[in-house]
Order: C-alpha cells, then sequence, then structure tokens
C-alpha cells in the first residue's frame, strides 16, 4: 500500500493510493494530522487496516510532498561513482560525504511544475531515492540503520546549477529555490532490506534516459548515511535524507542540458513508483518585464 | 522591552523578561501558541501590553531559543573583513555570501551548557547577531529589507571546527552538533536601523576578548543579506539569519584555542544584551568509557 498527502478541494488530506484515486485517511485519525504524525506514532499499519475495502474519496486530487513539515531534510551530495573515464579528475575518493540540508519550500509534489525562476535558467535534474525516518535516534549503527526507516520515496533534487557556485563553499542557494525540486509522489512502507539494495534508478527527460544506476553502487550506502547523520544530529520521525544522484544531471553534458519550460522529467525505481514532473517559468515574462524568447 | 521563551516547572512559556525573573504571557495568549505565532500575528506590541504593571510569574527559569520552531534559520559564512594583515591570503572579496542552514536542535538557550561531544574535541565560539524575520517575503529589495525584521537576537554560532572540512564543500557537519551552539537570552523587538547599523559586537572567553567589530563593517550588509536570500526562497515570520561573525574564532589562532569544560562564553551587543554559556563535556567518559583527562 501507498500514502500519500494531498490537496482536493483546497483542503489537505492524507490517504491511501488507489488506481482511481484516494482514499482519505486523515478524517478518520484526528490524533495524527500529517504523515508525519502518523509515521512518530508507527501508524502505517493502522493506515493500512483502515483503508481496507474503502471506497476512493478524491478522484482529483494534486499531490503535496508526502511529509508535508519535516524537521530536517538532508541531502547526500553526488554519491554514485562516474561511469566515463572522461570525467574521472585523479582525485582520490572522499573520505566522508558532502551534506547539505534544504528547506521543505524548495520541493513541490508529482504532477506539479518544477519552476524555472527569471534570475537563473540554469535549472537541472538530479534523480534520487529519498527515505523517511521513523525511529528516531542519535549515533544509530550502522548496521541498525535500516530498523530506523518507515518509508521510501523519490526525488528530484532539482538545482539552479549557477548558484550552487555563487559562494566559495556551501551549496545553499543553489539548492533552495521554492518548488525548484519535487518529492513524491507517495510513501512506500519500508519492509524489506531489498526495497533498497536491490533498487535500480532511473531518470528521464523527455523519455530519453539521463541517469540510471542501482543502489548498490552508492560510494556511502545508505546505512551509513544514517549513521553518520545521527552521529552529529539526532534523527525524528519524519526527517528526510535524500540519498545522493547518480552521474548523468544536465551540467555533465557539453554543451549542458538544462531544463526548458514543456519538459516533463522523471525519476522512477521499481517498487516505489514514478515522480513525474513538468517545467515551467515562474513568470510568464521576466523579470524586466520583457517577453519571453 | 525583552522577550523570551523559558522553562520553568517543566513546562514551556513565553513571557516578558524583567530584572527579578519572568511576566508570563503565553497563557494570555492561547491564539499565539510560541513567540514565531506572535511574530506572526505581529503581536509584540500587544504582548508589551500585556506585561504593563503585571508582577513576575516565574523567578526560577532555563532559557529556551527564543523562537522555538523557526522554519528557516540560515547563517551567514565570514562576514568581516580581516584585521590583520597576516591573515589575507591575497583572494578577492567573494562575490556572494556564503550561505549554510543550521536545525534548530544545533543551539541550546542562554545560560545553559554547549556540549561538546566525545567525537571530536575542536568546539569552537563564534559571536553573532541574529534577526528574526516578522513581515515574510520574496525578493525583497535591500532597500526595504529592515522593515521586514521584527526583533533581534544573539547568537554564539558553536562549530565543531573538524567536521566543517569533513567533505569537500559544505560545511553541513561542523555546524550542526546537537546543542553546539547557542540562541538568546531573548528578542528585542526592532524599531530603529541604528539598533543594528550603530552594533558593536564582542565575544569574550572566560572574560579575554576574543572577538569585537562594529555591524557595519560587515562585507555583506544585513540589508544585503535578506535581499539575497530572499531571490531564492521565501523568508516566513519567525526565520532566523545569523548574520555572521567577526574574526578571533579559536581556529583562528596558533596554537587554536578551542573550547573547553568549565570554560564560560559571552557574546554582547549594547542594547541587544549578553548571551552567556558554560562548555561542558556531553558525557563523563568518553565514547571508549575511559575517564576523562
Amino acid at each position: 500500500m501507498r500514502f500519500a498527502t494531498y490537496t482536493a478541494k483546497d483542503e489537505v488530506f492524507y490517504g491511501a493510493v488507489h488506481d482511481e484515486g484516494m482514499i482519505a485517511l486523515s478524517p478518520e485519525f484526528p490524533q495524527w494530522p500529517t504523515l508525519r504524525d502518523v509515521i512518530a506514532g508507527d501508524g502505517l499499519a493502522a493506515l493500512e487496516d483502515a483503508a481496507q475495502d474503502k471506497p476512493v474519496t478524491h478522484s482529483d486530487v494534486t499531490y503535496e510532498i508526502p511529509v508535508p513539515n519535516p524537521e530536517k531534510i538532508l541531502c547526500v551530495g553526488v554519491n554514485f561513482p562516474d561511469r566515463n573515464a572522461e570525467y574521472k579528475d585523479g582525485s582520490a575518493a572522499p573520505k566522508h560525504m558532502s551534506l547539505f540540508p534544504r528547506f521543505a519550500r524548495s520541493f513541490t509534489g508529482a504532477g506539479r511544475s518544477l519552476i524555472r525562476p527569471p534570475e537563473n535558467h540554469t535549472l537541472d535534474y538530479e534523480g534520487e531515492v529519498a527515505i523517511v525516518i521513523g525511529k528516531g535516534g542519535r549515533r544509530i549503527k550502522a548496521e541498525d540503520a535500516y530498523d530506523h526507516i518507515a518509508a521510501l520515496t523519490l526525488c528530484n533534487e532539482g538545482t539552479i546549477r549557477d548558484w550552487v557556485r555563487h559562494a566559495k563553499f556551501n551549496v545553499t542557494q543553489g539548492k533552495n529555490w521554492d518548488n525548484s525540486g519535487a518529492i513524491g509522489p507517495w510513501l512506500v512502507p519500508f519492509t524489506d532490506a531489498a526495497q533498497l539494495d536491490d533498487a535500480r534508478i532511473e531518470t528521464r527527460v523527455n523519455g530519453e534516459v539521463r541517469q540510471e544506476d542501482t543502489l548498490n553502487r552508492m560510494m556511502f550506502p545508505i546505512r551509513e548515511e544514517i549513521a553518520y547523520i545521527s552521529t552529529f544530529t539526532t534523527l525524528v520521525p519524519g526527517d528526510i535524507i535524500i540519498t545522493g544522484t547518480p552521474t548523468g544531471a544536465g551540467a555533465r553534458f557539453d554543451p549542458p542540458k538544462y531544463l526548458v519550460p514543456g519538459d516533463v522529467v522523471e525519476v522512477e525505481v521499481e517498487g516505489i513508483g514514478i515522480l513525474r514532473n513538468t517545467v515551467e517559468d515562474e513568470f510568464d515574462t521576466d523579470e524586466f518585464g520583457e517577453e519571453k524568447a
């Protein structure tokens, strides 16, 4: 079963995803206003029970990010080895992972538009698996890490590439444009290590495969991500770790292949689903009032 | 008048700071559960009215960070020119500010201990002014930026220095150790540009001045910080911007002067107050069970 946060008739619900729409569950669980609260209450199984044999409540919905109010969203930087020798720069493998936070408002839900701002047009895609923490903790051991994952989802960790290098350190301002990325479409409860260990991820732009890799090739496996991050910060239920993207982002091409309005980007992992988003300019005219080219 | 978030008898309140203790105000404003809600409701003046001629409610309190649940905390990297030629490396002034987020749980309140973890002992201080956003906005013009500040407070942007350079980019893991920094002690409403423009900041360790500068020497003035940050992300009421530290952190000395248990660190700005914290080891014994030296 899959669980989503969505808007229907201007109201936000969470519920179970059905082929014909959504089975609203939030009205039945007032003690858990959001999926974050459900996860904190270890309530995904209760949701599953409640959804049995229920009819579809809403057929016309807009997806929100699945956990709308996480305490933390932490992203792991490039986390797959290059497949092409031409990209190798001879530098040794990093000893520690690169980490950066993103604010929830930098993400939109599935099926909605990634927003290209007028200030800069180097909007780029990065397909990734996102894990949602269930049981919190500090100094979690790598071998116990999977016990702390409640659910999986997908992320397009959309980036304004030029702004990533605005400052000497820290990618903050390239990674946090409002609605520049997406998370979703839904949460898939994590019940089996193979959901991650055997997963293959693929990112497509207008149907063309741009990124593809298997999670077992990660330089920093997800177990180590949870262990390392929880060394310095207490993970709490609903926290999201965006686990790293394969090579093949638009910036790696010569010339770069940045996203343009009308593009359709899909991030797919079998067993989780497809996160599909279109691309849209923020304004019909640019900031100086000129017509778009 | 100054407003604080504090714990008394295991309950969290906000209230007005009085010489003899706190005047609890949160019980009178159920519509505003936290100071973030007060700020979002433009309610600091109402708080001020309510506190008039009221007796002190609590005399034995523990300070929490003034806005306990901000949507965003953004820090500006080194933001003052070096005073000593010996530190100059000839590099040009950066074109854009360095920015990194911190999670609220990386900060403790005034009067409490900064925590030195067993994994690494390079705990360092950074004294800074923190601004709290009142009126939210996107693409705020620098000349309008001060209209968006509700209040001021102080920050010791405590850092595990070795971990700042764990990864090639991004200081995340050196800047987000639980309770490694502090914010407080209270909010001072921002009513006059001179509160920032004429301010002098000083950081002392055990009474010895380590950092001192005036905010008018910032490389990226606070007005520009608000303008730049709001280019990419929507600022909302209660967001905190930690505006940058002068030179003189412990890492700049040879040998470095890192904080050790028992140290007292004070960050002072006239008109805002003094943020005072002690330093404490997280555990009595280190992670390997050895006695402390």
